[in-house]
C-alpha cells in the first residue's frame, strides 16, 4: 500500500543513535505512533560520538542513513544529541527523505514553556560544552538565558539500572543544585538516557520546574511530519511482519539486555552489521 | 650521553593510554624512577579502546608508537589495559624498542601474592569480559581462581574528582560485595583510573585483602628493564629540558585539568596532535 508519492505507508521509521540511549526515543514512537514500524540502529562500535569531530559525525550519519535506506525506511529520526546538532543540516541536504533530530523539538518546546526566561539543560559533557541547546533557544528567543550542567555519571548509572536508587538520587541532587539556584522554571533532559531518570529528577526539582523530554517531543514532531507528508500509517501493523527491528555495530548482547530493560516488550534478536560497508 | 648500544641515557620513556587513566602509570614512573624523562600520549579523540576490535587497537598502538619515536623515546610503556592485552605481542615484534604493558606486571605480582589461590580483579566492562587477567594468571598457575567484577561507575567517579566521597564509597561497597563473598585474598586494580581510589577500596576490603596496583608494578618492571638493557638514566634530569611532556589527540584542556589534579606538579602545556598522520 502506497500513498500518492509512492511511499509505502507501511514502511518503517529509521531511528539511530550512537548506542542504546536512542531507545528512549524509539520507545516514545512506539507509545505515541503505535501504527508505525521501526528499524533501530545503535552504533555501539563507535560510541561515544561526543568526542568526535563534525566531519566524522557527518560521515557516520551518512553511512547509517544509507544502511537504513536498505531497510526501506520512509523517514529518519536522529535519536542522538551530538549527531542531531552536527549532522542534521548536512544529511537533510543530501538525502531525499524526511529527517528530524532530537535537539530542535526539545529546544523549541522548552522555549515555549518557560515563563521566566530561565531554562536549564542537563546532558553529557560534550552536549553541554557544545552549547547546542543554548544556540538554538537563543535563535528562537534571544531574551532567554540557558544554564547548562554536564552530568557525566547519569549515563553509567542508567546503564547499571540504578534508576530509583539512593546513590543516583544523591548524585542527581548534587548535579541539580546549581541549576536550581539559578531559579530555572524549565529543565531539558538533554541526553537520550535521561528520560529514564525522569521521575527521580522530577522529585528533586519539584513542581515549579517543568521537565522537557526531547524523546517525547521528537515522537510528537515525527507524528506531525508523517501526517504533513501524507506517509503516516493509518492502519494496524501486520503482526507477522516484525514491527520493530534492531541493528548494532558491536556487542549485540549488551544492547539487547538494555533494550529489554526499558522497552515495553522483549526483543528477540539484535543483528550486528558492519556499518563501515555503507 | 649514550650507552654502548648508542641509546641516549637521557632519552625519555614513551607512555601511552587511550585517555587520562595512564597518568597514574606516569605518576608511578615519576615517583620510582625520578631520573627518567617522560613523553605521555593520551588518545583522547579515540577513547574508549575497550569497545574496539583487536585490529583497530593494534593500528592505533602502531600509530602512537611511531609518534613517540619522533620524540626520541628509548622505551615504551603501554599504560592501557586494552592495548596491553590486544596489541603488546604484535608491536613488540614490529618495533626495535623495549615495550612493556600494564597487564603482565599486575598479573604476575597478583599470582605471587595470593596465599589461598583466590584473586579478584576489578576493571572496566571490556577488561573484565575479555578475561585478560584470568588468562594470564592461569598461565602462571592454573590452580588459581580469578573472580572478575566490572565497575563501570568508577571511571566517571574518578573523573568527577569524587575520590573520598560517600557516594563513591557506597558504589564501591556494592561492587566489592560479591568479590568479598568469594573469599579473595588479593585484588587487582585492573583499570588505570582505580589507583586513585586505592585508599577508599583498601578501607572497604580490609587488611585481609592485598591490593595489587599494576601502575606501581609496571613502573618497577620498567626500572628493571632499563637496568637490564643498560639504558637507565644514572644522573639527574637537566631541569631546562622539560622533563615531562604531554600530548593528546583531542580536548587538551580537560586533559590538563585532570593531570593537574593527580600529578605532583602542575603541567603547563599539553599539545594536541593529529595521531592519524602517524
Amino acid at each position: 500500500m502506497c500513498n500518492k508519492n509512492g511511499s509505502p505507508y507501511e514502511a518503517p521509521i529509521g531511528v539511530f543513535d550512537s548506542g542504546v540511549g536512542g531507545l528512549t526515543v524509539a520507545r516514545e514512537i512506539m507509545r505515541n505512533l503505535p501504527n508505525e514500524r521501526i528499524v533501530y540502529f545503535g552504533d555501539t562500535a563507535r560510541v561515544p560520538y561526543g568526542s568526535k569531530s563534525k566531519d566524522t559525525i557527518i560521515r557516520y550519519s551518512r553511512q547509517i542513513i544509507r544502511f537504513l535506506q536498505t531497510q526501506g525506511v520512509k523517514a529518519i529520526v536522529i535519536a542522538c544529541n551530538t549527531a542531531s546538532a552536527l549532522a542534521l543540516e548536512e544529511v537533510e541536504k543530501e538525502f531525499d527523505l524526511p529527517i528530524i533530530g532530537v535537539v530542535k523539538p526539545g529546544a523549541r518546546v522548552a522555549a515555549g514553556t518557560t515563563k521566566n526566561g530561565r531554562i536549564g539543560v542537563i546532558g553529557t559533557e560534550s552536549t553541554i560544552h557544545s552549547h547546542m541547546y543554548r544556540q538554538l533557544i537563543s535563535s528562537y528567543d534571544p531574551g532567554i538565558t540557558v544554564y547548562g550542567k554536564a552530568c557525566p555519571l547519569f549515563v553509567p548509572l542508567v546503564e547499571e539500572g540504578w534508576l530509583k536508587d539512593p546513590v543516583t538520587e544523591e548524585v542527581a541532587k548534587r548535579y541539580l543544585k546549581d541549576l536550581l539556584r539559578q531559579d530555572i522554571d524549565t529543565l531539558i533532559l538533554g541526553c537520550t538516557h535521561y528520560p529514564l531518570l525522569r521521575s527521580l529528577i522530577a522529585g528533586i526539582v519539584g513542581d515549579q520546574v517543568q521537565l522537557v523530554n526531547p524523546a517525547y517531543e521528537t515522537a510528537r514532531e515525527l507524528g506531525c511530519l508523517l501526517e504533513q507528508k501524507g506517509i503516516a500509517n493509518p492502519g494496524e501493523k501486520e503482526p507477522g511482519k516484525e514491527p520493530y527491528r534492531f541493528f548494532v555495530s558491536d556487542a549485540a548482547d549488551k544492547f539487547k539486555n538494555f533494550a529489554n530493560s526499558i522497552l515495553p516488550y522483549d526483543i528477540e534478536t539484535t543483528r550486528k552489521i558492519n556499518i563501515e560497508e555503507y
